[in-house]
């Protein structure tokens, strides 16, 4: 059986799911692709993490030349989180010959005319279904099945923190401020969650998402964008008695003047199919000219979810490779 | 740039759906994939059918061996639909060293063993996204990303017809019959409607999908499957009562005792993400160890629906053919 070396960069949350997906299931991935996939090295320079991981001292390193230079890793799956850092990794494995694999939309956004430049130059992959929506499919679905259809909207719950907050305003009545304490002590949210509850991260994702599907790329910076922080209880009762729902959508729409993204809250009638998407959960319509629309519906972070993802992409890359 | 020459077989609604999102999109697919895909000849001995295309007729051979002897033609999308003659012609493609596409449930479903070991053992693919749930892309999911979790149980309305029925009694109380007839007005349902409204077709979709993801296969004529036609207005009254709605559901499920299939009638409480799949729409959850519940939903029926998946597929092989 082919053996396909890989390297992982960064042992956290979505690092820990990619190894756990791999390791665990490698038998059924051995026999569903006829490939063998190896991690050879993690790259992770926090030292409890290393300690803390359970797996020998040897696998890992602090020196990303140690992967950069070993001409057995074939595919690199960065998982570092941050953009300056991880952009430069990913363009030096591109440029070394290596497939990249990335969970991490904040480089990918802002960076992804040089990435993906780099990639096509030396005739590497770059794939990211991990970035955008967790374990939900949606970038292999727009390149995969999808790929004869034109693309004329998405619209999508893509970050799941913002809408944990504005599930449990509406449905448990909580306020703003409780809400975003409750998915911080679940791991919903970051100490300082300005990404998510300002739509940065929705933002971020929808540019990937119309970069692979509409072909156009606008700076994640310049994304028109409206955050939840002002969402008060009034508003959410206002919506409410309109039978309505308050969901942070992030959109890209084809329309006469080209393309334009956005993101912001929208007030979610009961028969829109996004209505449904509640608590940390993620779900995104794809409107084509040829297979209409299409709603797909899932976590949209968590380490195995992610990590399942990551992992989804080394093995499509570690089958076609010779 | 490549050009890749295909065959269809069959002419009727998918093979039409299949040739527009081809030539309609021809400049869109040329661009992402880097590869022309040229439909050089379509079998169809309808001769009114050919007449009606608005198409050449030399596009067009009323006898298989002009496809099956041409080495210029690398890939065959069967929409043939029957069994015998289908398997045959799928056989007999990829004894020929050609790749098969295919639409056709019911000849897959009762001969996937030996297409299986067919296209293995000529070392060509055989692709059927458009079988199950139309232009919902359940198979490439399946075989795709997810292609590292392992499943443990699958739950879809994947039959329009008979999930047109059932809405149409419990939203607007028609009674069997007179949803039936609704249905066969709107082309949803065949003169003939025994295969959908006696679960037969879904037994054929669960027998492919429990085939791919769990690597189980069944005879689908063995599958344990109640159809529709004993769902009365008080039983549906009686769903309503409860808040649930009646939905045919298929369903493989990993237990202690292996895999198993069924088709059946179930209530589906408001809280069960199929409760929404409603009219001549498809829903489908796939449950992992991994990335946890995906639930896709879209039109499992339709000319360019159908058609738009089966071009996918025809589009993943084409861009990996050398």
């Amino acid at each position: 059986m082919k053996n396909v070396n890989i390297a992982l960069l960064g042992f956290g949350t979505v690092g820990k799911g990619t190894y756990q997906t791999l390791v665990e299931n490698q038998k059924l991935i051995n026999q569903r692709f006829g490939v063998k996939i190896t991690v050879k090295k993690i790259l992770e320079v926090n030292e409890k993490a290393v300690k803390g991981s359970g797996l020998p001292k040897s696998l890992f390193t602090a020196n990303y030349d140690d992967i950069l230079n070993d001409k057995d890793i074939s595919i690199v799956a960065e998982m570092l989180g941050g953009i300056e850092i991880a952009t430069k990794f990913m363009m030096a494995a591109l440029n070394a010959g290596k497939n990249v694999v990335s969970s991490n939309k904040a480089a990918l956004a802002a960076n992804m005319p040089k990435l993906a430049k780099a990639a096509k130059k030396n005739k590497v992959q770059l794939l990211y279904e991990a970035s955008v929506c967790g374990a939900i499919p949606v970038m292999s679905t727009i390149s995969g099945n999808l790929g004869g259809n034109k693309f004329t909207e998405i619209r999508g719950i893509v970050n799941g923190t913002s809408n944990y907050i504005l599930t449990q305003m509406a449905e448990n009545g909580m306020s703003y401020g409780e809400a975003l304490k409750k998915a911080q002590e679940l791991g919903f949210a970051e100490a300082d969650p300005t990404a998510d509850v300002e739509g940065i991260d929705s933002a971020n994702k929808i540019c990937l998402l119309a970069n692979l599907a509409m072909n156009y790329y606008q700076d994640p910076t310049t994304i028109k964008r409206t955050g939840i922080t002002k969402i008060t209880d009034k508003k959410i009762a206002e919506a409410k008695a309109k039978d309505c729902k308050i969901k942070l959508i992030a959109k890209a729409k084809i329309g006469k003047g080209g393309v334009s993204l956005s993101v912001k809250p929208e007030l979610i009638k009961k028969s829109d199919i996004l209505y449904i998407v509640n608590y940390e959960f993620n779900g995104i319509t794809l409107s084509t000219d040829c297979a209409k629309d299409i709603f797909l519906y899932g976590r949209g972070a968590g380490s195995l979810p992610t990590g399942s993802a990551v992992a989804g992409d080394i093995i499509k890359i570690a089958s076609c490779l010779n």
